[in-house]
């Protein structure tokens, strides 16, 4: 089979690979689309700890063959969270993520715990499929499980186009909540808008958090000193959730200003298969359709991962094994 | 009567005060033990907002005489938080405490609102009962309502000796958690290892938080350089509860640790009458006996303020009218 490898730090398209060999409580998954994540970047610029060899790629699409003829094929999407384990509010020790250390969505076999194959919701196509897993849980788990999002509400989503900002968009406006939207660019903030956003800031643009109102739930990504501001619009009982720093740091911050306010920051990471399955079924109940940059073909790999560092990508970057 | 009056930002004990009006849905209670907290220090420091002329005095023990010869006179302790609102997550805006800008219990009678009085519990004397309000009431929701402080899970108090900390202390251990305490002081931190905590450390010697093991729960009060440190202490899915800032600042910090173990930070604020009647019936099925350093009578209350910032302070500062 074909997969993308990665071998030495660096990608390698093998045409030839062995198929996974059969294990029990697992099933072999024949995968049509699988979607690119920053932390397959990253893994690739060696900023995960522990490095190994491996098939990269954390979300797909893909096939359950029937055994018997009678029986039709099932199209299912994958649960990235490998050993969640018993707790729902925090991974176990041996939590990994599909796709390095094991085996992931990079090739035209997947083998999968049982556990982990949910069917694919039935109005997306395989490539929208594709897109949903590792992003839509880590933006289900943030807004719906730490954000605790209520209808009526009113959210920040920061950094709009990237894979789980785009992904809490939709959820939180999907559950009537009022929306608003930051991003460096004005072009995906008027998108955003049209999208059904109740407004945006440009966060390049000087005292840019002042002319946002304050907010009950907060979804940041970024970090860096644009958090300082981020709290002081925070509402009174606001929540914070963070999932990333890609900017570092937080500054320095006072605390008398959030104790008063019975500020929550949350971090969260990821989600657990519980929270994958209710993803799932929000998706389906409210028609939800991933947003998709762009396909491209497995062989195109390398123009793929350089769109992923486009910053004119909105959505989710997809690989084709059909 | 007399009132501890605060006037021209300076204190003085009027022996002639006129007794507080009757009003509608509010009770006259006869003070007999009343408690300082920093917040009337910090008043008289003139470090709050809007700052008004009244009778100082959060916390408050006392004596609802029947008016029926039949009736016997009941003894009640006060709940501190006025206007509190309906949601339970936050405090409304027109909330307020006891005791400035509303007059508050440094006199020989208090007017409150009927709702807010509670039957003193039994086990308490009158001076135990006045320790408990403000402070107790803090803790509580620190602890139980923001923290979730579960059995057996194990919880850092730091600053051991203030008000807070000693409830914080106390409820802990009464809920069967495993408790360790931080301190300036090594008999504070002996003392506290007396009465049950596993064990604490001096957060004035260097690298202090490395002696210490991961935490379930934080209930800090401090803030500052010493935040930084906290959050390294906290385990999978740790929540570090903050109801003060006395140190100031936090210091930068970096939030991919904080994702990772699903951390949760936490801001609290006083409590709601309904999270003081949780903490009273609690207080009394465990019988809890709030620690009172000292008691002074009320013409002697100049010196009650200066104990207040003794460091060698370990309990609650009580003023007498009886």
């Amino acid at each position: 089979m074909r997969a993308l490898r990665l071998e030495n730090n660096a990608l390698v398209l093998d045409q030839s690979y062995p198929l996974p060999k059969e294990r029990a409580n697992h099933t072999r998954v024949q995968i049509l689309h699988a979607a690119l994540n920053r932390r397959d970047d990253w893994i690739l610029q060696g900023k995960y700890p522990n490095i190994q060899p491996s098939i990269l790629g954390s979300d797909g699409c893909g096939v359950v063959r029937s055994k018997d003829s009678a029986d039709t094929d099932q199209e299912v999407i994958l649960c990235p969270s490998l050993h969640w384990g018993e707790n729902s509010a925090f991974q176990s020790p041996s939590y990994t993520i599909l796709g390095m250390p094991s085996d992931g969505t990079f090739a035209d076999h997947c083998l999968i715990p049982n556990s982990l194959i949910y069917p694919k919701p039935k109005h997306l196509s395989s490539a929208q499929a594709a897109a949903l897993p590792l992003a839509g849980l880590t933006a289900w788990r943030a807004l719906m499980t730490r954000g605790q999002l209520q209808k009526g509400e009113r959210v920040l989503i920061t950094g709009i186009g990237g894979g789980v900002s785009l992904f809490a968009f939709q959820l939180a406006l999907a559950a009537e909540a009022e929306v608003w939207v930051t991003s460096s660019s004005d072009l995906k903030i008027d998108q955003a808008i049209q999208q059904g956003a109740r407004g945006g800031v440009n966060y390049t643009k000087e005292k840019w958090n002042r002319k946002l109102p304050s907010f009950n739930v907060i979804i940041d990504g970024a970090g860096g000193d644009g958090f300082g501001s981020l709290i002081r619009n925070l509402d009174m009982g606001g929540r914070l959730v963070f999932y990333g720093g890609t900017q570092g740091f937080w500054p320095k911050i006072l605390p008398q200003h959030l104790f008063f306010k019975q500020s929550s920051i949350l971090g969260s990471t990821m989600g657990s298969p519980q929270e994958f399955s209710l993803l799932c079924q929000f998706i389906t109940k409210h028609k939800i359709i991933p947003i998709v940059d762009s396909v491209f073909p497995i062989d195109k790999y390398q123009a793929a991962f350089g769109r992923l560092n486009d910053p004119n990508k909105m959505g989710k970057v997809i690989l084709s094994f059909c």
